[in-house]
């Protein structure tokens, strides 16, 4: 709820958040609206959640201000009048209290509760949290009301909202979820090489299959599991984890929902060998990512952001002449181990675009490894926009290097 | 729409987009709804949405895979069938031509639209998007399809979407709004300052004023201004624009919502100047912060990660002993213009955590400028977990970098 979602001026994390948490609780969950702060839209979105669920959760519009009218909705929806709960005006006011602040008057809104409904027993800001029981022709239903502001928000919904909509729903199953990672197959090749154990893994029945396209965080499939309790769905999963990882063979760069930087550190980590980058189209793109991960200075010695030509003739001696080619890629990473003393090396150098460069269009791109003085390359042409194919860049040569340390095992 | 959103297991920014773009083409937008990848529910919420709206986007499910059933949701709303569209069907052939790969057949579902339905004239993936008129009881309305990767449904929106929108809409009244961003105060400090202006704008009552902080993009104030046509609007912008300006000084890094990269690289060019980065804490952010920008390569010469104590000793001549200190970070701006060859550098090295190092605890960083072959530095302790850390280190240096231009002109 908000007319700031609405106009998409905060990011709506918050949906994101309970829809994760009903799934992972076993709780259905069809629809999400979000509605505008207007009296009428949030009575009908209410009447038409009412009529289409057995229970609806209402985030924001519990605060102190005129705006915030989601209370008085509530009780317009339940027939009632609101009431001022005398706890909670206590509380509020003990709030304002111990900070030492003056209390604006209009604070103690927030004490009126619809006639009927209880207040959430977990309040940890001001704004406390509704349960709202109500019968809709001869069907018992429930609204939850919970603050906008996220941190009062996921403890309402994890320590108070779910415990009771599972109570009510005499929820026995749990839901659980394994990502397999994969990179070097499109979207629908990977459909495709997944299809006969998909119609296998229906027949079962007993889990899900899910594809995810997520850029520089690899193609993820995502297998989710219903079962009587947690350690039985993982069990599931485990299984079925091993199939799929064993079908899609090489592609596969986890089974454990980790980055690709994560699983290359790792792999150097294992193999006493350190790292160095040499960056062109990339910018500084993939030491970035690499050091993103806690721990990357095991491995990580460092990098060169290689951009002009110069950089790259005179610091990683890149032979003169063309800098968007093979050798240049090679030269740049045989520079990065000898300029920064590491045993291994990722490079990339091409064209991101919007304009061309050397002949090449935009998406063309050399990438490079080098591993014990030994370096490789590839062309690739990659889709996109800017960002997108470096994006594409620093997973496509990190995979690359993630193949040859395995190879080399 | 999809699963994935409901399940929360990718966070929708797509609807943010899509909000803020209808209010500022001054399209009224009341209702989002997610619904999972089920054909009914689809099928339900569009009617729905048809019934008390005269224009529905969805986004997503437009994909090569079962699980995209968009085209046929709506087909099936329409009462219409899917047919082969020829064009669409040859460029989806040749997109997967000139990359040379095979193409599993099942892209060729990305040509089938309902009968009746036009295909948006602008196509940046291999997804059509659609623009499907009907009628319901005796209103015309329309349905527009787009993809869900954030990319290609942004160029839809913006450059077929909108326009046609607008066309149906006969927008006449226009909201259009200016991004002010600034860096060194705090959010509150901020609001405190702009007060009295605040009071007086809401008694001219033609603008708006709102605070965001963005992290590593500033802190945004955002001027809004609706009037009966864009230039007017604009006028009215620009002039309290100049007022807020003037009121923050030198805060203020932008009166264009551009990036502190755009500002610095800007300033840089300007003033005939090239730059490098020597980056420890930031594992390489700057760097790839700054060429993102495109045409850095006029200003950007390149960089130094160097996140190994050996790399910042033999490579940029950080004299041998702490590494967290001012010496260490004005030792790091000087060898990046050594090492380099430019004439400014922006250097940064400190704790990010969660450990902390040399006695220093995590969100400890000591930031150095170098120009004109001068260095200066100056310690911080900045809020937050390692991500924010760094963001912050990273636009804090380049405001350093930025005043030392501004002064030095």
């Amino acid at each position: 709820m908000g007319t700031e979602l609405l106009l998409g001026q905060i990011v709506d994390t918050n949906s994101s958040f309970i829809g994760e948490q009903l799934s992972v609780a076993g709780i259905d969950s069809y629809f999400q609206t979000k509605v505008g702060d207007n009296w009428d839209r949030i009575k009908d979105a209410l009447l038409l959640a009412l009529d289409r669920s057995d229970a609806v959760i209402v985030c924001g519009g519990l605060g102190p201000t005129q705006d915030d009218i989601t209370r008085g909705v509530i009780a317009d929806v339940m027939g009632v009048p609101l009431e001022r709960d005398p706890d909670v005006e206590d509380r509020i006011r003990s709030m304002f209290g111990t900070r030492g602040r003056d209390m604006p008057e209009n604070n103690l809104r927030q004490a009126d509760v619809p006639k009927g409904a209880a207040v959430l027993p977990v309040q940890p800001g001001t704004a406390p949290g509704l349960l709202a029981p109500l019968t809709v022709g001869r069907d018992e239903k429930v609204i939850y009301a919970v603050p906008g502001v996220p941190w009062e928000m996921q403890q309402m919904i994890t320590q108070a909202v779910l415990p009771d909509l599972q109570r009510r729903a005499g929820i026995t199953a749990t839901i659980r979820s394994r990502v397999i990672r994969t990179w070097g197959q499109s979207e629908s090749g990977i459909a495709e090489q997944l299809a006969p154990y998909h119609d296998e893994l229906e027949q079962r029945g007993h889990a899900t299959l899910a594809f995810l396209a997520s850029g520089i965080e690899g193609l993820k499939v995502r297998l989710t599991a219903k079962a009587a309790s947690a350690a039985e769905a993982d069990d599931i999963l485990a299984k079925e984890v091993e199939l799929v990882a064993t079908i899609l063979g090489d592609s596969v760069f986890t089974t454990d929902d980790e980055s690709m930087e994560q699983v290359v550190l790792r792999l150097c980590q294992a193999r006493g060998i350190t790292l160095g980058t040499a960056e062109s189209i990339t910018g500084g793109l993939i030491a970035q990512r690499l050091t993103d991960v806690p721990g990357a200075s095991s491995v990580f010695r460092g990098g060169v952001v290689s951009y002009s030509s110069d950089v790259k003739h005179d610091l990683l001696g890149v032979p003169r002449g063309p800098v968007v080619s093979d050798e240049a890629a090679e030269a740049m990473a045989l520079g990065a181990c000898r300029v920064l003393g590491c045993d291994a090396s990722v490079a990339a150098t091409g064209v991101a675009g919007p304009e061309p460069q050397e002949g090449h269009k935009p998406g063309t791109v050399f990438l490079a490894t080098c591993v014990d003085g030994e370096a490789g390359s590839l062309m690739v042409r990659l889709p996109g926009d800017r960002e997108r194919v470096r994006q594409f860049s620093c997973i496509s040569v990190l995979d690359v290097l993630r193949r040859r340390l395995l190879a080399r095992a």
